[in-house]
């Protein structure tokens, strides 16, 4: 893969994926919308579906990473960090366009919101806002659900038949999605959003919430509310951590 | 594939899509259903496995197309426009005929309807109505979600074991669906309901929008309330702007 | 395929079906069930995913048809009726078996709903019941929502690597469930379910109605309320007439 | 397959599984979580889900059984008990370690409870209570639901193209997951939970109930409430009888 096909799949991944993940948050959030209030199984599964489109999409140039956590993860399993720079750059780079472009999508409900005189903060459509704020236990909780994505997904590649695992091209190593892998991850996703969701709405990826808190802090929605940046390390260093424990483990496991 | 097959199957295939879909938007809408207000899930994973149902029936015949705005991003994919016509024109009537048999299958719960003192408008159980009416925004709102229904359509196309891609066979190139293909596509309609859906109710299908609501102008329902020509090109508009982007795109990025 | 591994395939396969099927039933309609009111998004899959345990249980013995329709469907495909019989009596058998077992696994929660003052009544746990009871439009709701059911299933055996399809192994002709072919399967029945079951719950299967329904007479279920024979035909003719519908439908178009 | 790997994958699967089950059990349950009554749809696919993470994890180790009630279901069929202990002892503790992550996961949610005046019982999170308590009834329903897991289990392995059935590598016979054979297994377990679950919370596994049990016990948890170890013995028993039960029906009717 060249760095031109890693750079451009990454950015179209996932912005894919911030699109249907943001989108479901702006479709359960936002007053005139037609899910309104439609419930977690609803963000759970959307957020899937996104992966799934964005991670089928990225597969054929860029191995589908779409997550800074899982390019850590594989580098810990492979020792190969040469490429981690590109792959992050381009996923927050991804993960900013998506979001805007859900803004575009939903802009007349931003705009009835930004109107009505109690307008809902609409940070939580973009990036993560924990339930009860506790740096310690949001962060363990980060580490521990983002663990339980890079495991699997590490396993994942030494199974038969599923079409996933570490390929090496000469020029770095990727996880490369074919067959049925990319949607076992995306149900993996819906998984985690269901059962490990509920203290900080699952950051698991820290593209997927500093990008968008990126786009959230820049973008002229009027009556945005806080883009809340003394929480903003917490669904970075979090993954990042739960990732290389990840990795540790799956090296001394298999 | 013959002129024949590809009428046959396109007409069959967008019958069954849109008897599953305006059915799922019947059995939650309609009183004396027992799917009464069942949710945005419900509707998602309705219009999902009908696009399943429909697209494995039509495939052989056809490829399964089922919707105008994927066959001109296969057209500007490839540059063979030769049976753009036939397949729209297949895709409107099989739209229509599913509408029709969508009214005979809930044919009761119509009858009850109309019999109402305040009966529900029936338009949104076969054409998308949208929750806030301005051109520009429901414009855009359909034509970034048909360009992530069409982007990764054609993406797929490059994934090694999942059974989709350009067929040429000689009078024209086609998508064909085998393997597990066609329930990929069926998740990413869910995930482009559930996530997109809020603003318009996702048409993402001129056909799917247009056809149902001919069949609705035409069908001797009581009572059934307006059809809103004004607004019946903007699903038409979007999504196929949506489509020659999403096509545009690809070509640039694979 | 041995007359006697059709025969056990048939009766633990359909057993298995209506297990999960009525047991979702019961599930989401008995107090002190922990699904009490669960919603029509768990009756669908509760229903689908008894396809797929009962069909792919049956699938190596029987070929897994589990319902009268899909049996007379395939034979009206192929014009091989001797083992018609054999498989409908199996599918009766096993269907009235799952009935009972659903009975005791539901035991406590029925004991306690007999108790009850205003005790529910129960036949709608085991056999179909319609929300507006209206014979033409209740058989015509049947006879559409079977068709779709039997249509893309006969269309599926045409479509390559999802391992569906009529086998003829010289005994005579079945459907013989590998790969995805039987999940594909249960998401139709899901789809059928969220999209065409609010008029009449969906029987769509003479077996899935007959059975329980003769259960449901005989079990000694105190204060259970009527068995609703009046109704009975509804479900076992207008499957048969969608089913025969759909083969003639799938012979002129394949 | 070593000792070594067996334990290991055991352990790790186990952990997995039950991470995602309490961890969905804690996100309906507890109050400041996103996921607060969400519903019986988001406890059967994040058990569901778990499942799928689990044991795509553990196939290549161990074979993924994950549950004492498989692992002896595989040995009626196989008639080789050598290595039941050995998988049994590596579920508990796979089980106490996944109930200790999820409290670490909810650590803030389980803190709020404790201090809240009528604080929730916090048994259910980590194992199961039946809605009604009735020691025959409650046996029943773990019988008949365990059957109907196990039994379609190890016909699933007569199926071609699924990727699963007992492989013998001399030293003991395991349930090996590759291809979708997983997936389907965790689908399975979503439509026990969806149908058979009602009355008693679906153990269907003694290393799921009991494991977390004993971490129930033992964690120090503030205002936790009982542990019930009255009812601990049905889950266990339950399900082992009706693997027994379901192994034997199996090897009657293949």
């Amino acid at each position: 893969m060249s760095n031109g096909d890693i750079f451009t799949g990454e950015v179209i991944g996932t912005a894919i994926l911030i699109l249907f993940g943001a989108g479901v948050c702006a479709a359960v959030t936002l007053n005139h919308s037609k899910a309104k209030s439609a419930g977690w199984i609803v963000i759970a599964f959307g957020w899937g579906f996104g992966v799934m489109a964005g991670a089928y999409t990225a597969a054929p140039l860029s191995g589908a990473h779409l997550n800074p956590a899982v390019t850590v993860g594989v580098a810990v399993d492979t020792g190969d960090w040469d490429k981690v720079p590109l792959y992050i750059v381009a996923q927050l780079i991804g993960a900013a366009i998506g979001a805007v472009l859900t803004w575009a999508l939903y802009y007349a409900q931003f705009a009835a919101n930004a109107d009505e005189k109690n307008a809902l903060p609409t940070l939580g459509i973009f990036s993560t806002v924990p339930e009860i704020r506790n740096p310690v236990a949001n962060l363990v909780t980060e580490i521990i659900a983002t663990a339980a994505l890079v495991l699997p997904l590490l396993a994942f590649g030494q199974v038969d038949g599923i079409g996933i695992g570490p390929v090496s091209d000469g020029g770095g190593t990727v996880i490369f999605g074919s067959g049925i892998s990319v949607l076992l991850v995306a149900f993996l996703v819906v998984g985690i959003g269901l059962s490990l969701g509920g203290p900080t709405g699952y950051a698991i990826n820290p593209a997927r919430d500093l990008g968008p808190r990126l786009a959230h802090a820049l973008l002229p929605i009027p009556n945005k509310g806080t883009s809340d940046w003394g929480y903003a390390w917490i669904p970075v260093v979090g993954p990042l951590i739960g990732a290389v424990l990840a990795g540790l483990v799956f090296n001394a496991a298999f």
